[in-house]
């Protein structure tokens, strides 16, 4: 017979017919079972693989956090999780990492999966977007959210200010004489970036600068040939940002490529900001001028929130709100 | 009173001072029970926040398929773990992720993990050199080894014939007339890392070339700087290859850039060969001359492996070598 999870005493007690109370005494080798009836439930026991010990599930299985990503593939995220598993080592927690079929998490994403593992918390790396979804969660185990402003009560997350920091970049292209500033930002299904957005308009609107939605474009996911060809859509229009600020620095180097194709110079021609700051903006030619986020530091505090909240329900929710920095490197210049 | 993981009916048991037997009967509301008894278990159960139904693992808790991962920062492990994922979900698995602490999996990293979750089978991204670990694994559940060659009994597995990839590459270079050819590697405690330098030393031998060892670099794991250190280190000797094989394109994408820093032009000085054909070796400038692993096959076929071993234990161990391609862009040229 074939049998892949756990069996339960319930299951076995059904299959042969007894009371749950049978099978245990079985299990604790009382002998105040018939042997036929004994013989019935060792039997199936033995075919189902039965391990009586595997019904003790103790307590030291909630040293498993739950981590939730959407875009693993984000190499920004790489360093957030890579925080997130330095404190929980520390702790003597140990992660499960758990993907988003799509770019949001929906309810079938967690379909099972609190019922048949136990966790002692769980961590949001950005990917949820249902609130109905987030009070869920909130109510099965402690939660704190990663990377990513959150609005539901009850829950504590770090992050940087996106709207200072988009900001901070756009003032940046500005100071340096640019006045056509593109935007390459991905999808306003995602918080941060509807607040990058906000950031970058903000200092349009203080510079007297009107928006030209041609020069935004929304992409997916952080995606390198999507972001190209967005590249390429705004940079062969016929009226021609000479800036671009993006919200990722994969995103910065489609722009780097595609302004190549063209034979459009970088900075000479136009200036590029990206954001992150992951290895790769300074591995470029040229090397990108970025907003560099903490992402190690993003994820170690979150992990530290979530095992705080573990350890004592009665933490205060907290906001956190990590400082970014502007990195100037090659890709932006004085506007000649 | 305060309790994160799931209680037992054992431990309830033993802290009423009564058996299994009896827990059992007061679960499933048998009048054979004294009253002041289950007076005391209620409580009890009351005190631990207890639910009768939560000992009802179910088999479906075996949809969670076990991901063990080491270098999740890998970006070709990202391609291996979309192609995993996207078999999972149209056989209505989930996945979740494990990262090693260190380099290799070690029993430390499985403490805890399979007693406390029930796992339909296991994946192994790479990462685990220990066989009695191996063996204690596939003794657990269904397994199956992506991306690694396995020599342990009763493991199949999906990969790439590492050994010729890296001849074939390595035979290039020397066709393509060099003879002194570096060979930038990955810490020699992973096989493909065995295997691939076997395939290099193999090309050299058969066009009577001897081996250099100070042009042959070990690096502990897919780190851009640390390669970058090793690149200079070699292109900073007295005397120097004029051709690089590296095993991975993050690798040759730092002897570009430790190169370009010594004013060493690619490919007019020497010449770059990558590995894996990630995303970021079209991208850079020059773009990457590299050897193309089928990585989202590699986790499909994998993934696809683990799921028919589940459904059918008697599944004979299969062993899938996938093709490769030598993939020729703008880092390699004929030796002038």
């Amino acid at each position: 017979m074939k049998t892949n999870g756990k069996i339960t005493i319930q299951q076995i007690a059904s299959m042969a017919g007894v009371s749950v109370a049978t099978v245990s005494r079985v299990m604790n080798h009382k002998n105040t079972v018939k042997d036929t009836t004994r013989r019935k439930i060792l039997d199936i026991m033995e075919k189902l693989n039965f391990n009586p010990s595997s019904v003790l599930v103790t307590k030291e299985s909630s040293n498993t956090i739950l981590l939730c990503v959407s875009e693993l593939r984000n190499p920004f995220n790489g360093l957030v999780i890579s925080g997130i598993q330095e404190a929980a080592r520390q702790h003597n927690y140990r992660v499960f990492i758990l993907q988003a079929q799509g770019v949001n998490f929906t309810f079938e994403d967690f379909k099972d999966v609190l019922q048949h593992h136990s966790f002692a918390g769980i961590i949001l790396l950005t990917g949820v977007n249902d609130l109905k979804l987030l009070e869920m969660l909130a109510l099965s185990c402690p939660i704190v959210r990663c990377n990513e402003f959150c609005a539901v009560n009850g829950i504590s997350f770090v992050c940087i200010d996106e709207i200072a920091a988009a900001r901070k970049a756009t003032e940046y292209l500005i100071s340096c004489g640019y006045r056509k500033i593109a935007l390459l930002n991905s999808s306003l299904q995602f918080p941060f970036a509807r607040r990058r957005e906000e950031g970058y308009l903000e200092a349009l609107q203080k510079a007297g600068i009107e928006k030209h939605d041609n020069w935004i474009a929304h992409i997916s996911s952080i995606n390198y040939s999507l972001a190209f060809s967005a590249a390429m859509n705004i940079l062969t229009s016929s009226n021609k940002p000479d800036a671009f600020f993006t919200v990722s620095d994969v995103y910065a180097v489609a722009v780097i490529h595609a302004a190549k194709r063209l034979n459009i110079r970088v900075p000479e021609d136009i200036s590029v900001i990206g954001f992150d700051n992951i290895e790769l903006s300074s591995m470029m030619d040229p090397a990108i001028t970025t907003v560099e986020q903490p992402g190690e530091q993003i994820g170690y505090q979150g992990c530290e929130l979530l095992i705080e909240k573990i350890n004592n329900p009665q933490t205060p929710v907290k906001k956190i709100f990590l400082d970014t920095e502007l990195i100037v490197r090659e890709s932006t210049a004085w506007r000649i």
